[in-house]
């Protein structure tokens, strides 16, 4: 197995990359607008982070019950917070107020192509060092990461199979995957808190045709590999991060002796909420 | 700050390559015999795993009480165990019985010129990586990582500066250097449970020569760096390693603006048993 570290991203997560890219491609009009999003997780603080690299203006429309923590990672990267009530709904329209305020161009977290090419570098990164993988494993939530990581196989390690990891209690990916149609994710319950979003319609269309399968693995096995990486890689991941190294341990037969490749998506956890 | 990642070592610590030098600098004669040693900490896991590379016999004396991970480790590489008394004069003199039955080479965890050699190419791969440090810093509990660092300083990068940095609570290194003399570690109280032993006569008569000083620092201050490694650069390190960037975090005005190198010693630590 080959480990892509993107925990040593900045900001902790593969997140920087799309958010990076994304602010990277616009032209220089919509630079001066700034850019603006919705979220209360990794992408916030990527997309504040990588325009303040770029030295423009970030708007991020935060749940008024988003982790103190995390407000404060947006917050020191120099980005404007608009908070709202902690529903779709608001966060949406709230947002919506903000871009016809500033003009600033909207970055949705993963159903947008330039995030998706952003992520993609991840796996195009792990090719160019790793030859001659048999699988590429990423985990999937909105789909970006997975996405990306399919269309940099595809054209770049095209005898790789890609395969999406998903916990079981949030397998909305899986669902859609084998239905062939969006179910979207309804009451999601897992502690791979990354991954509880349901799939875009541009993610959901490259996934359709570029990945290979879909597996799903429990909560308790994601907690063992976590904890396995954190005891012997020494590595501090995030249980996202950890959900495609579950399925390989819970399907050992299936995975004997092929090259995997595992993007290990992110580190940011609460460390004095630790599952183990 | 330039961190030399010695949690990825093999066995998670720096004791790898003392243990692994002194293995390959014996006669052919001598590996015939195997090698010993008396330690309940990570260089009787070292030792075990540099025998059974070299696919020579280790004979591990172990107190009773020594946790049973680590006993498992040990056997796992499989070495022989030899329970004892958990005093020092018990397991001394059970090493002596097992060196006189067996003829094996002991191997003592610090106090030893091939031991002290291989701890050194941590800080050699580190000068042939990064140029010009201003500082190098090693934590000191027996005295082999600090003095193998400064010897390779001195020969390798001779204008760099060597500090040895050590709990307050266990502050035996600095004492004896301050005073000329070895003054044993007695009722030693730190978190750092890497860093409980006192100096040996090898060890100390080069951190006399060649380390330029020792500092000390508080449990809490090495808590604080230990939970910032891991929170921001995702790293799983033990507290013991924590201990230079603990004195760096106290004193930063006296190492504003400086080069410095920063060797990471280990990651083996009871995740379940964690100070934050």
């Amino acid at each position: 197995m080959y480990f892509k570290c993107e925990n040593f991203q900045r900001c902790g997560a593969f997140k920087m990359r799309g958010a990076t890219h994304a602010v990277n491609c616009l032209s220089e009009e919509e630079l001066q607008k700034g850019v603006a999003t919705h979220s209360s997780g990794n992408h916030a603080q990527a997309l504040a982070l990588a325009a303040k690299t770029k030295g423009i203006k970030a708007y991020i429309v935060m749940p008024e019950n988003a982790p103190k923590v995390k407000v404060a990672g947006v917050r020191d990267y120099g980005a404007e917070i608009t908070f709202c009530q902690p529903t779709l709904a608001a966060r949406e329209s709230t947002l919506e107020q903000v871009v016809q305020r500033t003009g600033a161009s909207f970055i949705h977290p993963f159903n947008n192509y330039r995030v998706i090419e952003g992520q993609a570098t991840a796996t195009l990164e792990l090719i160019e060092e790793i030859d001659s993988m048999d699988y590429i494993l990423a985990p999937v939530g909105g789909g970006g990461l997975l996405s990306g990581t399919a269309l940099s196989a595809r054209y770049l390690s095209p005898q790789t199979r890609v395969i999406g990891c998903e916990p079981e209690g949030a397998d909305d990916a899986y669902q859609s995957f084998k239905s062939g149609e969006i179910i979207p994710s309804i009451n999601p319950n897992t502690i791979s808190d990354g991954l509880l979003t349901s799939l875009g319609e541009k993610t959901f269309e490259i996934i359709q045709h570029a990945v290979h399968d879909i597996m799903r693995v429990s909560d308790a096995n994601t907690i063992a590999a976590m904890k396995l990486v954190w005891e012997r890689m020494k590595l501090v991941i995030e249980p996202s991060a950890a959900v495609p190294l579950g399925v390989v341990l819970s399907n050992k037969e299936f995975f004997t002796n092929k090259r995997i490749g595992i993007i290990l998506s992110g580190g940011n956890i609460d460390l004095s909420r630790l599952p183990f």
